[in-house]
């Protein structure tokens, strides 16, 4: 999905809580399958970006700037829905994954599960970093 | 699923980096059909105590204490499984859910969608408010 550039914004933003640093959380998650790929960040210009394009993208904390979600990797994320939570300050992104979510080559970024002496992963890695990133 | 309480904590909390005021954002799931429920916030007590327990608890932000999920509205997350990503800073509890999620009534903290006008909501209120705080 995506917002037609000419509509105004105002609404989406102005519903959205964004934090002390301008920034709030966003789940991606598979639309078909369900399956959560990742959190990440956005502030309100990679929100409108995403709404405008229709491909997410989101703010690097460590970048300092936007991630346009696959622009290195290839593996991009489109927009199928966007939702907010009650309170505004979280948002879930129905997307639909080229690929693989995570950069260790992992579809979703949450592959280590706790069990009763640790972390343990519990995905296969399906696209090698080095091939991900060359 | 829950940890031995004679079990060592410590392998599972190393592994989790807690931000600056101490806290990590957990997303629960539903963990047969895959809905996202909700995002919020555990400190290493929330999480010790729900892994110990199998019962999930957060950290209440605004009340700034244990928030033992369902102990007012009964509706209780009975945790399945425990994960990380891959940066140890997001948390995602599958989780099965007793009723609704959301303090709305509603199943999920995410109904409210973005249209070309603003957000709406797609999904119903399943028990009222007051039916679940009295």
């Amino acid at each position: 999905m995506s917002i037609d550039p000419a509509s105004p914004m105002g609404g989406i933003l102005a519903a959205i809580k964004f934090d002390g640093a301008g920034l709030v959380p966003a789940i991606a998650q598979q639309h078909d399958t369900g399956e959560v790929l990742m959190m990440a960040w956005m502030n309100a210009e990679a929100v409108a970006e995403t709404l405008r394009t229709g491909r997410v993208c989101y703010w690097s904390r460590s970048r300092q700037g936007l991630w346009r979600k696959g622009e290195s990797s290839g593996q991009v994320q489109t927009l199928k829905s966007f939702l907010v939570d009650c309170d505004g300050d979280t948002l879930l992104l129905k997307v639909d994954q080229q690929g693989v979510a995570c950069h260790t080559g992992h579809r979703s970024c949450f592959y280590s599960e706790a069990q009763q002496d640790g972390f343990r992963e519990i995905a296969p890695v399906i696209v090698s970093p080095e091939d991900l990133y060359k």
